[in-house]
């Protein structure tokens, strides 16, 4: 999607610090105080606070989830689906998204100041959990007047908050939408993640999380963890029928360059990775996601998570090539919350994207929230 | 398997080097003079010199396929397959397995003296190919007064030498095995390996691949590479088996220490490849895998490749969930071998192991290696 065909939408943006006598509590049994999170919203709140919905970012993305985002000048991530006449419409939506808590773009995390020390936190930041960031999300959303939300919505890690507000917040939420997820960490995640956190501690420009107080950064280590990650947000297939074993040049270099265009383009993806991420905030971050067992927290059964949950109407999507969160995690959600009780309509959408393809053009997953959100929306006696 | 199981197995070893008047000529147009080739053997030659079998190591593995390894003590690593009553029998076969041009276990590779500066070749070691490799098996064999070989045999990159031999040599071969293999690296394959590369180049220790003169070792790339590709190996299925969400210790860290078993295993399996392995062995050798594409060579044909082996007999082997060279990669084999009007036998092994089950206790792989051997012998008058 070019600039040019992207609608324009006015996005409004904002820092939100938590009240003094109001500190995020943790699931690790610590707390930060004055919490601060970085939002953005798209439409307005209407007459009866009803149209609220609040989207959920993935790992690496932030609260930029349509309009322009200021840093990269790029239209935001879920721009196919946020805008004038697409499923979240900010004529009929107030749209809010926030960086989590962890995050790199405004919500504190990591990098920013411990007010103690008035050094950056590093390794000295909490543990998060995904719980901790839906807790903070719900503390924004209570302070922006609203009580309930229309639809609570994301993809990936967006999809794991999703699940989590149904858990935690049910009363709080009309309908919940999660695309290409699952409701625990698999040893296969954690082990994708692990290698990225080593790569990242490997880099000596780390130096014990304290990279900050060095001026450096631990970019040949975050670039690393960055490619090897990327390799499981797409297909086999993706690749194939993208790179297959096409050459950069004429020939091969004998050498170790990038003789395959899959390698310079991998190389470009660790890169520009390190130009918006920080290093930390996806130690803490990738942790958050393998510390992620919704069933576990509820003696193992995951249709007890969602006991209360079951006047939640929810839309389970799932894509055919992912192979990191494959439709098997889907239908395990959608089994659970069938054994709860409460409506869910699940769509596994022929797709050789991988998991990647939750941000890309999908006409089916298009059309299956639009659906979803327009009966959802008329239940709620919305438009 | 342990010591105490492993039949007692006649090993011999040596190095031959080459004649000074037979430079190995490389595919890249350059040629390594007085290439080294260290080798180990089970079983004698017969009368009739037509027992030989050919054993065809993978990316980290050497020569030491069968009996103890000299350098850590264990079983070698096909000894299920390699032994008195196992289906190559040193009491009927004369088995020689040698390390692979570019590897770290005795053979010619990156960290060998260069003769011209007598320093260590580092990165000035031409980039070698598998038709290299098998080249220079072929030159070894000669040496060892054998013109026919009555089986070459080998598994992942083994598997690919097997098929280079099948289109360089078929002449010289009455058999090959080819298991869980592939006749092209694809763009998955080729983009993990370029993390574990570019693992491996981020450790400032790598110093432009001279570390061998600083003294030092980039065991934290290498590490991180191994990490990654050892992922490759293993199913998702079987991951989750066999650590599934196990933690280390009652409860979590709230840290990055290893809380989760898979963790703890992956980072084992990174530190003890270090202290087996060489980092530019591992660049050199991964390269070699990547630039394999025995179609290419023929004309974008495969079946090409193969229309001199028309007369081998051929058995393929795969496993269902083996995900970096999967069944359709052997099915492609399979094709293009009737193509050429070879005998082919495949068998799609049924495994939840991955990649890893070539090398693991698989009685169907063993029963049909058995199977197919026996009948080879049989029709090549072996016993």
């Amino acid at each position: 999607m070019t600039l040019e065909t992207t609608p324009p939408i006015e996005q409004d943006s904002g820092v939100w610090r938590f009240p003094a006598d109001q500190p995020l509590t943790l699931e690790s049994g610590g707390q930060i105080d004055g919490l601060e999170m970085a939002w953005s919203s798209y439409g307005r709140l209407n007459a009866d606070r009803s149209n609220a919905v609040l989207v959920c970012h993935a790992l690496t993305l932030d609260q930029y989830a349509a309009g322009i985002h200021p840093v990269s000048g790029k239209p935001g991530w879920w721009t196919r689906l946020i805008g004038p006449g697409k499923p979240l419409d900010p004529a009929k939506h107030f749209i809010v998204c926030a960086n989590v808590v962890g995050g790199c773009m405004g919500s504190t995390g990591p990098g920013s100041i411990n007010p103690v020390t008035g050094r950056p936190w590093g390794l000295a930041f909490p543990v998060i959990t995904i719980g901790d960031m839906v807790r903070a999300q719900a503390m924004l959303i209570e302070a922006m007047g609203v009580s309930t939300l229309f639809a609570v919505v994301g993809g990936s890690m967006g999809g794991m908050q999703v699940l989590q507000w149904a858990a935690d917040y049910p009363e709080r939420m009309f309908s919940a939408v999660c695309v290409a997820t699952a409701a625990r960490h698999t040893a296969q995640n954690i082990a994708f993640h692990e290698v990225g956190r080593q790569a990242i501690m490997a880099d000596p420009d780390w130096r014990g999380g304290e990279y900050a107080l060095h001026g450096g950064r631990p970019g040949k280590g975050l670039a690393v963890a960055r490619m090897a990650a990327h390799i499981t947000y797409l297909s086999e297939a993706a690749l194939q029928r993208k790179f297959g074993r096409e050459l950069q040049r004429d020939g091969l270099s004998w050498g170790f360059d990038a003789d395959f265009q899959v390698e310079s383009y991998l190389r470009y993806q660790g890169a520009s990775f390190v130009d918006r991420f920080d290093a930390n905030s996806y130690l803490y971050i990738t942790r958050a996601m393998d510390y992620f067992d919704l069933a576990a927290a509820h003696g193992g059964v995951l249709a007890e998570a969602f006991r209360k949950a079951r006047d939640v109407r929810f839309c389970v999507l799932s894509f055919t090539s992912d192979w990191l969160y494959p439709t098997v995690e889907s239908r395990q959600i959608v089994r659970a919350l069938n054994a709860a009780g409460a409506r869910a309509s699940f769509v596994e959408i022929e797709s050789d994207k991988g998991h990647d393809a939750f941000l890309l053009d999908e006409p089916v997953m298009e059309a299956a929230l639009a659906g979803f959100l327009d009966a959802a929306g008329a239940a709620r006696g919305l438009s």
